[in-house]
């Protein structure tokens, strides 16, 4: 981690936007497979939303990622 | 990260009670510190509470322990 004061949420909301793409899938995609609504993935991914420990678990699994991995100061 | 099923919820609290006994905190120093109320402290090391980002960045910053580390499954 780089000694940055780089928000949790703007950490979160950069790692879910790369890693999203990084698998070739759209908002809508994201949305489908995590249950979460296509408006509320575009508002965290602008990190406008203080999104909870739950909801990021949802992220987690619908990208297969560790849920460590979404919160890596990169 | 081990291949478990253990809910993000109770990864945080564990690790939340591991590194503040480490550091030799009550949970009433990790309220004062984080400046969240020792109640809710205690809810979240049972994995109680659906805590959002923001609160997970005040306990972070509270133990001095980045961000990512508070949700790697051990």
């Amino acid at each position: 981690m780089k000694n940055t004061n780089k928000k949790a949420r703007i950490i979160l909301a950069d790692n879910i936007k790369r890693l999203r793409k990084k698998r070739g899938l759209t908002q809508e995609n994201l949305s489908f497979l995590s249950g979460l609504h296509r408006t509320y993935i575009s508002s965290v991914e602008r990190s406008e939303r203080n999104i909870s420990i739950d909801a990021i678990e949802k992220i987690s699994k619908a990208l297969k990622i560790p849920l460590h991995k979404l919160l890596e100061d990169l």
